[in-house]
C-alpha cells in the first residue's frame, strides 16, 4: 500500500531532506516514525531533496507500508512521532501508480530577502538581508527573461547529475511588501523541475540586476553556460519549496480561498 | 549622557526582558554590551518588561554612559557585541528628559493565531495554533467593547503590583489573512499602558467569543473584575511588542511608506 503524505518543515536544524549517517534529515526522522507505525523499514521518498537549511511550506512525499490506521488517519499517527519542526498536514492513499518524484509536474519555490540597516531577528530564520535596495522594475524586465524553456546549465552549482540541463519555468512572481522597519521581497518561481542550486543562483542574480548589474551577463549566461557569469548563491535559509503539483488533486478538494 | 534605543528581538530563547540572575534575558545581554561600550556597569531601561517567550518588534530602551562614539554609530557597536536573537536597529542621543518607562504614551501589541488541523512548523515561532474557525464578525463586535477607558482589573493575571487597573485601548484591530494552508488572525491592540498579560487574555477572550462564548460574561468581567469570567491567558510566543509611541520621533524622520 502506498502513502501520500504532505509535509511542512522548518529547515533551520535539519541538514537537508536526503538520510545520511550521523546527521539529522528530515528523511531520517520521517523514516524513523514510518518503521515504528509499519513495524518494518519503510523508505519515504519526497518530490525532491531540499538542501540543508531550506525549509518547506508543502513538500510532497510517499511511503509504502501496511497498517490497520485509515490513511486519513496517518497523518495523526505521524505526528506523535515526529519532531515539531516537521509536521505531516495531509495523509491519503496514493492514486494508482503515483510516485511522488516522477509525477511532480510542477513546483513552486519561494526566495526571500529584505533590505534593513541591520539584521531583523523576527524575520532571519526565514529571509535573508541584503544591504542595497533593488530595483523593482529591473528585477521584473529580468525575471520575464527567465521564462520560458532554456538551457539553464549557467544556473547549476558544480556536482549536479542532471542528464539536461534544459528547464522550463512557467512563471517568477516578485511581490514586494512594505513592513514596519524593512521591504520584504518574495521571488516565487514556478517550473516543471530545477537543477541544483537553481532557485538560489537565479534569486542571487536578480537581486544584482536590481542592483545595477547589466542584464547582458544572464543572456550571455544563457549562451555559453557559464557559471560564473551570474551571482553567488544565495543562502539557504532564504529558500522554501511553497507547492508540488501533480495535476491531481492527492489530498481531497482544495481549501477554498 | 542618555542615549535610546531601537530593539527588536525574538523572544523564544530569552527568560524575558527583565534582567534575572541565572537567566538569558534580553536586559542582560544588554546591560553586559553596554558595560563594554561605556566602560561601566550600566542599566538599559525599557518600555516596559516583556515576558519570557514574548516577542519585540521595535522595542524601546534608554541606556546612561560616556562613550566617543557618535549617537548614531551606537547601533552597530551593541550589534558587534550582541548575539543574534537581538539587534539594536536604531540609535540616537535621547530628548531632553526622556525616560523610555514613564515617556511611553502608547504601545501596540499583537497577538497572532492561525486555525489549522495541525501545528504549522513554518508559523508555530511566532503564532498560536487554534482547533476552532472563530467567526470574525463576532470578534470585531467584542473588539468594539474593548475599546476605550475602562477598568481591566479582570485582564490581569494575579501578582501584578499596578497601582491602578484603570487603562485607555485606544485601538483593537483585526486583520484575518488567507494563507496557503491555514488562515491566520492577527489582534493589533493599541492603548496607554497594559496590565500583567492582560493582551494574552484579552486575545484568549476574543478567540472565546468568535467560537461561540456570550459576550456578556466579558461585560460582566467589566462590572465586576473577576478574572475567572474570561478565558484562560493564552501563550507568550504568539505575542509581540510592535510599536511605542512617545509623540515625537525618537530616531529622525519615520520611514515613508
Amino acid at each position: 500500500m502506498r502513502y501520500a503524505l504532505l509535509l511542512q518543515y522548518d529547515g533551520t536544524h535539519f541538514s537537508g531532506y536526503q538520510r545520511q549517517k550521523d546527521a539529522r534529515t528530515v528523511q531520517g526522522v520521517l523514516e524513523e516514525a514510518a518503521a515504528e507505525i509499519f513495524g518494518a523499514p519503510a523508505k519515504v521518498a519526497a518530490s525532491g531533496r531540499t538542501d540543508a537549511g531550506v525549509h518547506a511550506m508543502g513538500q510532497v512525499c510517499h511511503a509504502d507500508g501496511e497498517t490497520s490506521t485509515p490513511p486519513k488517519k496517518l497523518r495523526e499517527r505521524f505526528n506523535a512521532l515526529l519532531p515539531p519542526d516537521v509536521r505531516v498536514l495531509k495523509s491519503a492513499a496514493a492514486p494508482e501508480g503515483f510516485d511522488c518524484t516522477r509525477g511532480a509536474k510542477k513546483k513552486t519555490y519561494c526566495y526571500r530577502f529584505y533590505t534593513a540597516e541591520s539584521e531583523l531577528p523576527l524575520l532571519e530564520r526565514y529571509a535573508v538581508r541584503v544591504r542595497k535596495t533593488p530595483d523593482l522594475a529591473r528585477m521584473e524586465e529580468a525575471a520575464r527573461l527567465l521564462e520560458g524553456e532554456h538551457d539553464f546549465a549557467a544556473f547549476c552549482a558544480s556536482g549536479s547529475s542532471a542528464k539536461t540541463t534544459l528547464r522550463t519555468v512557467y512563471e517568477v512572481k516578485i511581490r514586494k511588501t512594505g513592513k514596519t522597519l524593512c521591504d520584504l521581497y518574495e521571488i516565487f518561481v514556478t517550473g516543471n523541475g530545477f537543477l541544483y542550486n537553481m532557485v538560489r543562483i537565479l534569486a542571487g542574480e536578480l537581486v544584482c540586476i536590481g542592483c545595477g548589474k547589466g542584464i547582458e551577463n544572464m543572456l550571455k549566461a544563457f549562451e555559453t553556460g557559464e557559471r560564473g557569469l551570474l551571482a553567488k548563491t544565495m543562502p539557504a535559509k532564504g529558500l522554501t519549496l511553497e507547492n508540488v503539483d501533480y495535476g491531481v488533486p492527492l489530498f481531497g478538494a482544495p481549501r477554498e480561498d
